[in-house]
């Protein structure tokens, strides 16, 4: 059976993704797939996505070369979540960072910091 | 700054958000969140969570045992997903295995695979 019969694309055919460096475990972004873009990733074994604001499909370092080669795919119990393992070229996040995760909670949701320092400037 | 003042909800006022075993780095589930979940979550620190399904607010574990205990709190730079690190008591997933990403794509897509047994049944 193939694993698209398993899935569960939502009203506006997307299904979110998160997307976890396979040498590490860090969780460096979640961002959105069509079908189209997930059959384009696992064809091209480079992540491809769709973005919402834009209305577009990219391929994730089209412009920065910060691509991500994929290792493994897995999706969740309920078929409406994708779990890619990668590797990262640079940083995942536009801004710079190694993973979009770089700012955390303290003081009971009253404040927060940033965890790290920026890869590079965006 | 409060760091709820960073969060974007959606038209739903929900976040979607992705449950990480703080020990292993193990992705162990994505769930969604309204503000109130949230702020039961920060408060208690034990995950709560909205169910879209079911259209009610949920403590995880609250039938099974199998609570989560928040780590840490981080979230995405556009502030619209939020990465929680937790200790897991048992499975995640309500099907019974540790993690709700328990089965991954094979073959180009053609198939996929059970990638662990579960760790009790459901």
């Amino acid at each position: 059976m193939s694993f698209f019969d398993q899935l569960k694309f939502n009203a506006d055919g997307l299904i979110p993704t998160i997307i976890q460096e396979q040498s590490t475990g860090r969780v460096l972004m979640m961002a959105w797939m069509n079908r189209a873009s997930l059959e384009k990733t696992i064809e091209t074994g480079k992540t491809h996505f769709w973005s919402r604001s834009r209305q577009k499909f990219w391929r994730k370092g089209e412009t920065s070369g910060h691509t991500q080669t994929v290792k493994g795919i897995a999706f969740d119990c309920d078929g409406d979540v994708l779990l890619i393992q990668v590797d990262q070229i640079g940083p995942a996040c536009h801004e710079g960072y190694k993973s979009c995760f770089y700012r955390s909670v303290e003081e009971k949701g009253e404040s927060f910091k940033v965890t790290e320092p920026p890869l590079q400037t965006p």
